[in-house]
């Protein structure tokens, strides 16, 4: 079935695309979904790169029960008040009713931090930097697929720290070297970092530093977020340590998370009107093979090529799937591959071989022409680079394109009704602007800058002195 | 604090073990436990091991929800009999009571099978070949850390095939290429594998093909289990194919899954009395430095030593820490590493730089002994694959060793008490022989021979004839 375009129907392509590529499909409870295979190897991808880098900025995973008990939750007032509405709660188990129910994580915070209060007695115990993967729980009623599912699966780091400074410089590292990286260098997105407005900020937490990008129907998507959580969380649970100073102390706190929702945010951010486009870097498949023939001479001597091909690639490290299947024609294959995003194709019929090539084609726009068999890995290992560089550049440029600075608060308003993308400008601010910009156009504070210094001029909203710029957007 | 021997109190060395070398602690949550960070790292080369083989033997990942809707779960009558008494189940969710309960999942058959019923058409969907890693929660009455848990984490592959002799064949594959071959080649334990009695069969089974392993305390332990399901699930869940006779048919399925449940079968077949036994390949840690040194002189010698080392071993592969904490003695740490169970500990001082040479200690009670540092990479790598063999090498001699073929009940009842062990012993097949044998010993059938062939001789219990031999323990 043909694909509605982005232009026509952006939600109605989307979930098409989630579809007919096999990503996920909805499940039978409320708001779950089904992973399928290629969507969950493209996830697999997504957390190689993440979990990675977790570990080789010094952070080990562990791993925290599903099941918390319900009081725990209530021992930190912000975070039980930003929580408690979307938890689900187990109140009956073997056959009895529980005394004390349970609450399926909404995310780790509170038994992470009821635990850290037996295992941090001394600033020789700190820093404690944990990391774990995990699905968690918040009842969604508006589920969409990767994007806002009841059930989602993330990685949640919680760190403990002897200083502030310490803890922010935590933050600020998962920010940039873990994240950041990871989504430009893997999943080829050109995220934007910030820190959250108070109205947007985790709850519980001082500050929450978060990397956004800009989808292609002009709206933001928040990609990941690292949190300074303070002392709140060390008050609430107990745990103090025994400081240089000889004196007891409350420790520092981070944690952050990053979920499925990146595979909904790859889609959106790369997908055409053809279907997905993947990032050679995260595609489970960098280049399908196609044979082509129509006679069972032509038959078997296209298919020993191919798979002395598929060697090859395989040998030079790339991941190589040849598409044998006898009854599907090739053009539906082409479509299907393109559909699924594989970011090179390589049709291989009789009269290339006939001329020792191959004829490749690019899912990134980038044409198709013959190139010959002799030192095919190796030019495809750099056509695969390029690829990758062409994702990003493109993302990179539709979003310097949908990010403006509007001169008033009308202009602005204008532009978030269309074309819509980021709007940097001057805020005073004030939590009043905030939501009055909310409620005329549903876009949000997506991020402020992370070294906020005064800015001239006067508040787009209200006129009064600016203190910063924010950059505003409606938003996923 | 000094371990209890294994010999003494073997339920308290367990339990000692598993907390001091901070492997797992409970958590707040009845019957849950937390993975700490050791713990957990061994646990991804566990993952590692198997999920490596589920892929090369074909299958793929992908992800089933948590939640499952009670009616789904009533719809396999045997099933749900095994289930429905263990299960968790959310009755409020979002604020608000449910109209339908969700059961937290046991296992996955039915959301799988139920959505298996749309992936299905026709002989030309089959097989599918999926697995998923997951959480799943059993309620528990005597949990014990790693071994019976109310969550525990493990994969279970579900897959659908148009025969039952390709079902089969896929059961028995998961069996040897997998299970088998992990458990084996890297994590040591020297495995044996059957079919279990109907009595032993999983919920819903038509076979249940097991592993099992012999703890130190002469227990089994069921390491794996890998299920041919028939039609049964197909049936229950409604899922037809159009076959090649243009007729429809029911799916045969299997199911299989192991568990962290192996972390507590590694600790309890290589563990001794001064702690965890790591096989190598299997080991966060393969080889450990220990700096000794006295004046600030030596110090800086010695560390600088230590980490040219570390950097050849990093080099050649191997997995290497260089413990350099200040505050602990050599001999604290020679004792903790010992407890963790790294398999090589290389001691550095200054007389062994002296005379360029590192001393090497073997976990596996090899001995110590100095080696020249030229050469050390590869004579280490060669050492640990030593110690591998030796572990293993151990345990099935030690397996072996309390293997026995009783001549009589009163033997088999004696041999059971003490020292215990296998009984393989001749068995009628009647269950009611297998009822009295549990009754009176609490031994129950750990495997049947897997290709069963008719016996000489008469059932040890009743004294009809025997019609296959049975491998009888007490087990976990």
């Amino acid at each position: 079935m043909a694909l509605p375009t982005q232009s026509a129907d952006f939600p109605a392509w989307y979930q098409e695309v989630v579809k007919q590529a096999e990503l996920a499909e909805p499940s039978l409870a409320r708001g779950t979904m089904v992973i399928r295979p290629y969507g969950f190897a493209i996830w697999e991808k997504v957390q190689r790169a993440i979990d990675d880098r977790i570990k080789a900025t010094g952070h080990q995973n562990l791993y925290f029960p599903l099941f918390i008990p319900y009081r725990l939750l209530e021992k930190e007032a912000e975070h039980v008040e930003g929580f408690a509405p979307e938890v689900a709660v187990v109140t009956h188990a073997g056959g009895e009713e529980l005394e004390e129910p349970l609450v399926v994580r909404p995310t780790s915070e509170t038994v992470i931090w009821a635990t850290y209060a037996r295992w941090i007695q001394s600033y020789r115990d700190l820093p404690l930097l944990y990391n774990q993967w995990a699905n968690v729980v918040r009842w969604e009623l508006r589920p969409r697929l990767f994007l806002r599912t009841t059930e989602f699966l993330w990685q949640e780091g919680h760190t403990a720290h002897e200083t502030e400074d310490e803890a922010v410089a935590e933050a600020r590292l998962i920010l940039d070297r873990v994240y950041r990286e990871a989504m430009v260098d893997v999943l080829g997105l050109p995220v934007l970092v910030g820190r959250k407005s108070a109205a947007e900020r985790f709850a519980g937490a001082v500050e929450t530093f978060t990397l956004e990008g800009l989808m292609r129907d002009r709206k933001a998507l928040q990609a990941g977020t690292s949190h300074y959580l303070g002392q709140n969380f060390a008050r609430a649970y107990g745990v103090t340590f025994l400081g240089r100073d000889g004196k007891e102390h409350h420790a520092y706190a981070t944690s952050w998370g990053a979920s499925t929702r990146l595979v909904g945010g790859v889609i959106m951010t790369h997908g055409d009107d053809r279907g997905l486009r993947l990032p050679p870097r995260l595609a489970p498949i960098q280049v399908v093979v196609v044979p082509i023939y129509r006679s069972d001479d032509e038959r078997g001597r296209v298919l020993g090529a191919a798979a002395a091909i598929r060697e090859r690639l395989d040998g030079a490290g790339i991941r190589v799937h040849v598409d044998d299947r006898e009854e599907q024609r090739p053009g539906f294959k082409f479509n299907e591959w393109e559909l699924k995003g594989v970011p090179v194709r390589l049709e291989l019929g009789p009269r290339d071989l006939d001329a020792d090539q191959a004829t490749v084609a690019r899912r990134d726009g980038g044409g198709k022409e013959a190139w010959p068999l002799a030192g095919l890995p190796e030019r495809l290992v750099t056509l695969l680079e390029e690829v990758q560089r062409s994702l990003f550049g493109d993302a990179e440029r539709f979003r310097d394109d949908h990010t403006f600075r509007p001169g008033s608060y009308t202009e602005m308003a204008e532009l978030l009704d269309d074309p819509g993308g980021f709007m940097l400008a001057p805020w005073c601010g004030g939590p009043e602007c905030e939501a009055r910009v909310k409620a005329d156009t549903r876009a949000t504070i997506r991020f402020l800058p992370l070294d906020p210094e005064p800015v001239e001029g006067s508040c787009i909203v209200c006129g009064s002195p600016a203190t910063e710029t924010a950059a505003w957007a409606q938003a996923y």
